[in-house]
């Protein structure tokens, strides 16, 4: 057994959860997000296997360094650049045929200044988020030339995961009413949970990302949705302890006659949060069924120590890592447990530089390097 | 100006930091931990520079394959790994010429059994932390040959970072006890935080961490201490607002009238805590000094957005980026602002993948590859 983490993405519940979204918006392109490195679960892996096994032809990148890298995986795809165009990047556009999306007037000064490729670029506009994007104003000074040479028009919701939020009625209004100014545009709204609120946010195209990679997003589809990502830890070795011992720094834990711990090879270093602590638990897997322990002290860089007082010594004898993400404890759980989103979670684990990762696809276990070739 | 967010390390301070401790610890070896990618700052950048520039000849790693990386900008330094010996991975220890540091029994039996290398290994002992170590009972069945061959023999403090905490001279006192069983062995108890309760604690070898990367855990030598990283993001594009707006995800930013708003390339994608919202600030560097404005609404994957209303127009005129971390706000200060440590934001950006990154030796800026050459 090793002792590094591994971290393993099941791609045939990627595939099985960008098909829910292309079933639930039957009238829509099903784009798939893949900007910082897919939430963490290889963007070149992704977007190869989303291209191939799903017929997938649209992808979305923050940074045009990330449209670059997946560009050979996915020949004919559109790659939309989201951040917008960069000036210093201008090479990458031509060399990766990526589609800015353009967020600001500057933005469109540069392009049309560098012209680094001869396809229609998309252009962001403000509906109510306030982040990037043309302004109204901003829109109706641009000639209708110059209106008509963007081939996809996108906005983003700010309250999309409530499905009541008076916000998302109001951006939808807003960015109908843009209809007439780009008349031979696509036009794009939604992103995962933008696809919950129905029909009339779906438009030409929505981008899939948070939903692809097991994040709830969507209620009505949440038993369906498949978990993609699971993340275990291999423990190192046991301990007993009395009442006089104390767990980990601080010395938070205090140990009780006949408390057993278990220290396992993961920590902050790998993605953990130290908010994991403490109210997080981790799970064991056994013939029988799955049984969780909760943490003991604090979360190090390194390790992760765990209170296994009340695991079963028959599954102690034989238990060689822990679940720290799992189909019971998915990244929305592990959000919860430690104040923030699943999306973070995911995010955070799939920066880890030192785990062993595993794809799973078709049922086989496979390493980046097997779904990439050389 | 490129869209991408900037990580700079100051090797120059890094160095200094080294030197620091090197005078605070006179009568023992001050070793570099580069583990974690040197705490996000580049391990094969700190530790050549380390071993080049200060002449340090002893790094601590968690894992072995960290170990093997930095091998060839080491050559002739000693190399820990503190996560133990892992057999997977005995090879790396014998291409890397790697020490493992002992952590259990069963890790003994395998070491013995394989037999890597010829180095003396170190075994880490327990005395309070309860995480890796051989408890008193485990070493104690050890042989008096078997413990003759540990070179070092090293042990880890639950609460260095409270100067009047009982626990530190209880594990003092464990620790000093073991000395008469090891008698021909280095001795080794303090990382960064002990280096700071005194000689005491320092004996053989300090490992020196946080301290060498602007992590404070020295109170004496706090001013003295240089910062090592910055975090700068460039701003995008600017608007102005009416109290009729609201700002980013859950629309928890409301406006006022005449409320600016500034969008900057940054994002929990590149390591920054979605806990920075709603307290946290970011700093504009100007000729006139350092002022900060506070953040607008929710961090977003790739975005933040802050709130400019009160930095001059002078400064908006010409900013082109604000800083999450500089000289006015240290991996520590964040680290308050989202209820972590510094050692965690250290670790978080380090692992962000969308940074240009950048070091500074002797006043000039590098890259990766200009240190470590070809």
């Amino acid at each position: 057994m090793s002792i590094h983490p591994i971290l393993r993405i099941d791609l045939d519940a990627v595939i099985y959860n960008y098909k829910l979204l292309v079933r639930a918006c039957p009238d829509s392109v099903v784009s798939a997000v893949v900007k910082d490195d897919a939430y963490g679960c290889n963007a070149q892996v992704i977007a190869k296997t989303l291209y191939e096994q799903a017929n997938c032809r649209s992808f979305f990148v923050a940074y045009a360094s990330e449209g670059v890298s997946i560009r050979s995986f996915v020949p004919n795809a559109d790659i939309y650049v989201l951040q917008g165009f960069d000036a210093e990047e201008s090479h990458a556009y031509t060399s990766g045929n990526l589609t800015p999306v353009i967020a600001c007037p500057e933005q469109l000064k540069m392009w049309n200044d560098l012209k680094p490729n001869d396809l229609r670029p998309a252009i962001q506009v403000e509906t109510g988020l306030n982040r990037l994007g043309f302004s109204l104003p901003q829109i109706t000074e641009l000639s209708e030339k110059e209106r008509l040479k963007f081939g996809l028009v996108l906005s983003h919701l700010a309250c999309a995961d409530e499905s009541d939020s008076p916000f998302n009625p109001s951006q939808l209004l807003r960015f109908n009413n843009l209809k007439h100014l780009f008349p031979n545009a696509r036009f794009s709204l939604a992103a995962s949970d933008g696809c919950a609120l129905g029909s009339a946010y779906h438009f030409d195209v929505v981008r899939a990302g948070a939903f692809l990679y097991g994040i709830h997003t969507f209620p009505s589809l949440k038993k369906e949705q498949k978990n993609v990502i699971s993340v275990s830890a291999p423990l190192v070795l046991f301990k007993k302890l009395t009442q006089s011992d104390y767990v980990g720094y601080g010395a938070d834990f205090h140990a009780k006659d006949g408390t057993k711990i278990a220290v396992a090879s993961i920590g902050y270093g790998d993605g953990l949060f130290r908010s994991f602590s403490p109210k997080g638990c981790v799970w064991f897997q056994t013939d029988h069924g799955w049984i969780f322990a909760p943490v003991a002290g604090r979360v190090s860089m390194d390790n992760l120590i765990i209170d296994v007082t009340l695991i079963p010594e028959s599954v102690l004898k034989t238990a060689k890592e822990v679940f720290l993400l799992c189909d019971k404890q998915t990244v929305d759980d592990l959000g919860a447990v430690c104040q923030t989103i699943g999306y973070e979670i995911a995010s955070a684990f799939g920066h880890g530089t030192r785990y062993r990762r595993v794809y799973s696809l078709k049922g086989c276990c496979l390493s980046a390097e097997d779904i990439l070739g050389s």
